[in-house]
């Protein structure tokens, strides 16, 4: 939904996709994206397959295929992509595009940040060169998704996540504690199934196996828009307000995946772990109406 | 302030007074209770030293000599006590009351939670024959202050307060995010020195260090009143609100010392760290006026 969202925003221009683990392993997140491209008659954007295992190889990885289905699409049996990713890694075409446009791109992360993590560590510029990182990820002060302590991007590699909230890059961080605002109801389904956008028409095929994962897991007859309420904070910023501080991610423990802002209000005694680090912008709330209605318009338009 | 209050309470019969390191080492803060319990003229109560260590062994402690003096008294030099501990230790101590009067004793735990771990290890019924736990610990949803993600009690021996959450007692937690809404202005502090009260006049004595810590961390004129207000909670737990669920510690890495309640607003997919772990409540509001309004009272009246 996010990336058909990117697609029809005018404001947009798509550079390319990256592909990575999360709902699905990241081949079929790769084979997922050129679908989505072919169905939205858009293979002229590249796809560049990210990263199969976390940044500190030997860890698990965790592969959430309950939320959207085995195949990640709603488990409908689409045909096999024609087209294929380029031959560069996510990482380096991330390296080589913000060399490329320095100061211009906005990367939207909206899965483990393995792949970003992977470009600071091949150039030590990159966290300069890339315009905006806009991060669907974190739990800020509330539960998260994969357990009392973490969300679900930073859960599969913490590692990453701490090396990119701490590069230094001009980081927009959206959190669950404030997607969980964005619900996109049964009445909006069905506006969207009523429309004629082609896209419309295809999310709303793959979407129950989402909508019954959220009567599972929440009790709710809706689902959250995680992903296109993150894209539409790329495009329009100004539908959120955000905080700013240091956000560090625990790599161990029960707490694994943890995001903790440092909000300022005390003057520690000991240095601690964030003293020092670079600051980064935390998503506070959002206009959850205008995002859902934007959202539905772009689909819509299709 | 919280032992006074609890001497001076009508509702409150002290058992016995137990000493934890935190503010001071251990053997300072028993030397330091049995000078309070002189002060109040109540020699009668008995004084038990607690640990010196934290419960796995080898642990550097923290002191924060910085809060309350490096005397944990005001740096205003009292000559030592008369009196001596009891021979038995905090532990020990504890779990004899608990076994003496089953569910009848309310236990006040003000520091880090060695002494009440350590009776749960020494006796598996203590957690059953204790009546009530009533903790000062935790920075539930927000900032720590130690560090942005711990308590300073939790961080003092996080491994013993994930035990004694977890043990199946009673417990009311008083979290940060509760006591730093009841703040002891500079007004209330001169009508403390204006009462008549020995021991209001001498607790406005000991109280600059604890002034001059506020207005250097928080730039606030005025003290938060964490360990009243908890006792406090003890006597009346309906002046605050409480929700319920399972709380655990993270005991390593970064956010050491960070608890993390699970609201249930969410059944996850997998088994959590959380999963069958026994509830406690936990303070979520708190009718700060009236609290200070008590604490107040109590000690004017002295």
């Amino acid at each position: 939904m996010a990336i058909f969202v990117a697609l029809q925003s005018p404001e947009v221009e798509v550079l390319g996709l990256t592909t990575i683990y999360g709902n699905v392993y990241t081949s079929l997140a790769t084979r997922n994206a050129l679908h989505l491209l072919e169905v939205a008659g858009r293979t002229d954007i590249p796809v560049a397959e990210g990263s199969h295992v976390t940044i500190t190889k030997g860890t698990k990885l965790r592969i959430a295929d309950f939320v959207h289905g085995a195949d990640g699409l709603g488990n409908l049996n689409f045909p096999p992509p024609n087209g294929k990713p380029i031959e560069q890694s996510a990482a380096s075409f991330l390296v080589d595009q913000a060399n490329k446009y320095p100061g211009e791109i906005t990367l939207v992360a909206l899965g483990p940040l393995t792949n970003i993590a992977l470009a600071i560590q091949l150039d030590p510029a990159f966290a300069k060169n890339i315009g905006k990182v806009v991060i669907l990820g974190g739990a800020f002060a509330v539960n998260g998704n994969v357990n009392p302590a973490a969300e679900a991007n930073i859960f599969g590699d913490p590692d990453s996540a701490d090396i990119v909230f701490t590069s230094g890059a001009d980081i927009l961080a959206v959190g669950i504690n404030v997607t969980h605002q964005v619900l996109f109801t049964d009445a909006d389904r069905e506006k969207l199934a009523a429309s004629n956008g082609k896209l419309a028409q295809y999310l709303c095929k793959i979407l129950d196996c989402y909508y019954l994962y959220h009567y599972d897991a929440y009790s709710i007859k809706g689902v959250y828009l995680h992903d296109p309420a993150t894209m539409i904070a790329a495009i329009d910023p100004s539908l959120f307000t955000w905080t700013e501080g240091a956000v560090r991610v625990q790599t161990n423990g029960i707490a694994r995946g943890l995001t903790i802002l440092y909000n300022k209000q005390k003057r520690f005694e000991e240095e601690t772990e964030w003293t020092d680090k670079p600051s980064v912008k935390v998503a506070v709330t959002v206009d959850a109406p205008r995002v859902v209605k934007l959202v539905m318009d772009r689909l819509i338009s299709s």
